[in-house]
Formats: C-alpha cells, structure tokens, sequence
C-alpha cells in the first residue's frame, strides 16, 4: 500500500492561505492531513507541522492512526482546555474555516485571539487533486461494489424485494473487504420508486416489466466509491426502453467528454445535449455529477453552472438519468478520474440492462 | 402507531428563548419539529407555525413528511434565497442556534437582519423529554436488537470473528424492521480488544478465555436504541470473572437510583462506589451514560460532572465498564425511560455471561 504524503498536504493547504498557520475543523480535512478519525478534535496547522488537540478518549487512537504524518498531539478535558492549548501556540493571524466552525466556537475563540481571519472559501478545493495512495483506495472501493454487484445479479430478479437486494449488496461489499456501504444503497423498482432519484429501499417486489435503479457504492479507510446501474426486467414499456438507449448515449458522451482543462459545465452538456435532441431534457432532474473521496459528494460538481475546470487527480461522477412518476427512472453512472491524457474509469461493471 | 403533537413541539421550543421567532438549522431539531429529513433546509419557528424552506430536489419528500405537522412549505435554489425568503419572513428580533451555524451563514443572514439572538444555549434540552411517540419508537428500536442478539447467540463462540458476528446483527436487525443499526456495532474479543471501549469489529477470531463486548443497537424512524452486553467465553482468568460480576453489580446499582428529582450524577456515583469499593476505580474509563433519541448521545449526560437532573421522559442509558489492556475489557449497558415512579427498562436481553 502506497503511504499519503502528508507533509506535501500541509504544503498545499499552506499554499492556499494568506496567514501563516491554519485552525482545521473539517472533520475530513484533518483526517487528510493527520490521519485522525475521532469524532473530537482540531488541528492547528503551521509550516512547522500539525498539532492535533483532542481528548482523553483517543490516546491510543489518535497516537497510533497520527504516527505516519508526525502529528503532535496534546490532550485537553473539555473544549475550553483544548482552545486554550490551540490558542497558545498561535503567534501570528490565525485562518479559520468559517464554514465549519460554529458561531459559538468563533466567539469563544475570539476571546482568546485577536486576529482571526476567514479562510473556509480559500480551502474550499483543498482535498480536490487526489494523490495516488488516495485514487488507489477509491479504486479498491470501486472494485469492490464491481464484485458485490456481480455476486448478486442472481438476486436481480422478478419476486425480491429492494431490501432483500439491498442487504445481499451491503453484506457481499463487507465479504470483499469493505468497511461498509459508501451511502446507503438505493434499489428502486417500478413505474413509482425509480422515478425517485433518492429512493429508500424498502419492501417492494421486482417485477417483470420494470425498471430497476441499483446505485451502489464502497466505504475503504474512509473512501467512497459511486455507481448506478438500471436493470429492465423482461418486456418493459417501448418508452421506458427507449430512455434506458438515451441514458447509456447521453452517458458515454459525458464521459468521452471528460479530461484535463474541459469545463466541468461541458461534460453535463454533453450528456444534455442528447437528451434536448430527444425531447426529455426535463426529465433529467439532477446534476451530472460530483467529485467523490473523503466526501461522498465533494468538489468538483459537475452541472449546468458549474464553474469547475476539471484537472488531473479529480474523480468525479458522471450520472444522467430519466425519470418520470408512473413510467419510471433510469440512470447510469460510473467513477472516473482524470489523468493527463483524459481519464481512467473506475468502476467497471456491465451495463447490459438484462 | 402514535402521531406526534407537533404544535405541542412548537409550544415547548417558544417557550424557551425570550424571543418571538426562531430560525432552526439544527437538522434534528428540525425533523423533530416539522418531520423533514432533507439534507437541506431550514426552518423559521413562530407562533404562527412553522416554515420549512428547502431545495427543489425534496418538493416530494418535504410535502409528504410535513402534511402532519401542517409546516409551510418554499422551495429555493441556492443559499442566498433560502436566506431571502427566510429573513422576508422575519418581523422582530430573531432567535438562531449559535452552537449550529456557521460563521459564514451567520455572516450572510446579518447582512440581511439587525436583530439576531443566540439561543443555543436555550433550546440545548429542546429534545429532552420524549413524548410518548417517541418512548414508543425507541422501545420499537430496543425490542428490534433484543431480537437480534438472541437469534445470533449461537454466533458467540470461538471460532468466530468480530466481523460476522457484527454483520449477522445487523442483518438480524434489518429483517426484524429496523432500517439500519443505530452505530457501527461494536464487538470486541479478547485481552486487547474488548479493553478499548469503542473497539473497531476486525478480523479477529474469538477465543476461548475471551470477555466479548457486544454494544448494539438498531435505529427506527430515526431514532436510536442503545445496549451493551459482555460474555464470557469458557474459562476466563479469574479477574477478569470477578471484573464481570463487579460491573453487573454497578451496573444494577446505578439502574436502581434512577428516578424523577435524581441528580445525573448521583447515578454516576452509585456505579463507580461499587468500583471504588473493589479498587478498580481507575478501570473505569468513561462516563455512566447519556440521553438517547433522534442522536445516539444528547442530554442528559451522566458522568461525575453532570449538571442534569433526571425528569420522567427522559431516555438513558446506565453503562459502566472496566477495561485493562492485555487482561480485556467488561461492560454492560441498558436504556431506560425515567417515568413518574422510577423508571422503565426498554432494553430486555439476558445478561448471563456464558
């Protein structure tokens, strides 16, 4: 396994910011740039190092999972022991992340320090550019929701139930490894819940003559994965059939469009543009997609106004779909990340629709 | 199944904060006041009811899960109109959760209003005391675990790992209705394991001679049950059987103190006397308990420095524990409502060690 520089992800976010040493509150920014996952704690960053504060909990944790990045670690019993500890070793302008931090910590905060400057939107894209350990892990996330989803195909069936299709899924991606489900899993069957982009899965039978949306993806040290196939189960309505053609076109000329410098508004466009030819383009009532790492939904966000260029490093989503209350949905979606050249497709699974 | 009085809600929020209109982005609170589950929306909070403003994409979602609680509906595209159509709204002086909002929305909605008021600190036990739709649910929840560590006893035994014992829980607790598990199932085997009280399940296989730590629960509209039980595997070292039995007897003790008018941390008191007692108070890692609902931990917290005292409706859990590194850890946990005469257990599993 490939080991995270985080001495070159403290450079970046240093890079990004006008002070010389950063408060980190995002839970996921400072497992990026320490390695710590507990569910307390704050990272000061400076171009000496990161210390991390948190509690008497996450002795063993925080020492074991912060060992790799030479973290410093100090322990405090409450919050106002570890803004005391934080504020200490402040000696300059101190950037905070005023979109993840709330108004009640700025102000205690503020009793402490004078100069707090907002830095939430410099930081915005800071985890964006994936490194190579990073793509590796969404990879084996992606790869594993491949053979989850192959291992069930027997399930995908007239007479199953969503949660039945959803449980076989969930407990095959933890058999291959998993620590669990990227989000949980949507299986939607049916004129009425496949029309429904966010569908919870619940007890509704397969049956023959529907569409069936399974959006499925792998949790791996904290990484996400994100697919969507849709299955026609049997004879399905010519006009729902016909949706299942244009969402496979409109997705691969997304994909083919996407690659280093493109705008990411170009490649939802492009999937667009084959649904305006057909006369559905309103039936396409979501994005075309988002980045995917740490987050399940990160920078960069692929639309309509989307004002992302897509660089090498990003992986991203892209997910047209159909859908339309008493006919059904259709969507398809595959992980990429964008190279040098163009991009890499993550996720590998069969689109065949039967 | 009991509907919530959500006008009652309402009351109960106005009367806390000394102003007349609230703007609630705590997504709980929400939830518990109007029924929307969204992942965005806020909601203003008035004497003349509740508004709920969201996105386009929950036009379905939020007019179904709101109907009850009779809350108005907008919908809006960005951040910015949804802090428009907020603030429009907006006739006097307006209450807002500094402990749930972040420095930059705080910035964006002052630029829209004069008069904003930090109430977090007043609405902090908004969710307290559950009303009996809500006891009923959470005992829906418990009941739902209880089914599933019966029916996977015969997984507990050497040979086994953490991993399927977890996986055959939470599969258990989804096909007796729950719709996931409260937490990540925590199953901890062994000298090193079960003594880290929030233990990750691995591959390791249990052995004979282990103390197994088995924390579950299942969550069912939203809302969380919580209970732990420990088992012995064959012949354990003496200590650590005599460590079983201490907690059990703590565990009983801090049970039978709680009551309505009972200081949070007279419960503390009466486990850790038991310990104390024994000399193994040091063993003792973590607090007694906490409050339960639509959150896994809320108030009341009970620990040594708990300011709370108990009131009937409030859901709690009574959870001590003894952990050593290299000898292993014991815990026992149930979750129980504090009535108007004492209280009632909503955890009902067995406690035999073996």
């Amino acid at each position: 396994m490939k080991i995270p520089d985080h001495r070159r992800r403290l450079e970046r976010l240093l890079a990004m910011v006008p002070v010389p040493q950063v408060l980190v509150t995002d839970p996921e920014d400072i497992r990026w740039l320490t390695g710590f996952t507990g569910s307390n704690g704050w990272v000061l960053a400076s171009s000496e190092g990161t210390l991390l504060v948190t509690d008497g909990r996450y002795v063993d944790q925080a020492t074991a999972q912060c060992a790799e990045a030479g973290t410093r670690i100090e322990f405090a019993g409450g919050r106002s022991e570890m803004i005391g500890i934080l504020t200490n070793s402040v000696t300059d302008e101190l950037g905070f992340q005023d979109d993840r931090m709330t108004v009640s910590v700025h102000r205690e905060i503020s009793n402490r320090i004078d100069r707090l400057v907002p830095i939430g939107q410099d930081v915005r894209e800071l985890r964006r550019e994936k490194d190579p350990t990073e793509i590796e892990t969404i990879a084996r996330a992606a790869r594993i929701a491949d053979s989850a989803l192959s291992e069930c195909a027997d399930h995908i069936v007239p007479g199953r139930s969503e949660r039945e299709i959803r449980d076989a899924l969930e407990s095959a991606m933890r058999r291959h490894g998993a620590d669990g489900p990227s989000y949980e899993t949507i299986v939607a069957t049916g004129a009425t819940n496949s029309a429904r982009p966010h569908h919870r899965p619940n007890d509704t039978i397969l049956r023959e003559g529907d569409s069936v949306v399974i959006d499925v993806g792998a949790l791996v040290d904290g990484y996400h994965s994100d697919m969507t196939r849709t299955f026609l189960l049997g004879e399905v309505e010519s006009e729902l059939a016909g949706w299942w053609d244009l969402v496979l076109e409109a997705q691969d000329a997304g994909c083919r469009t996407v690659g280093p410098g493109v705008a990411a508004r170009e490649v939802d466009e492009a999937c667009r543009r084959v649904f305006r030819a057909a006369g559905v383009e309103d039936r396409f009532v979501h994005g075309t997609g988002h980045g995917v790492g740490l987050l399940i939904h990160e920078e960069p966000y692929i639309g309509r106004n989307s004002p992302a260029i897509l660089r090498p490093g990003d992986v991203v989503t892209v997910e047209p779909g159909l859908y339309r209350d008493g006919l059904g949905g259709i969507r398809i979606e595959d992980l990429l990340v964008v190279t040098e050249n163009g991009f890499d497709r993550l996720t590998g699974s069969d689109k065949t629709p039967r």
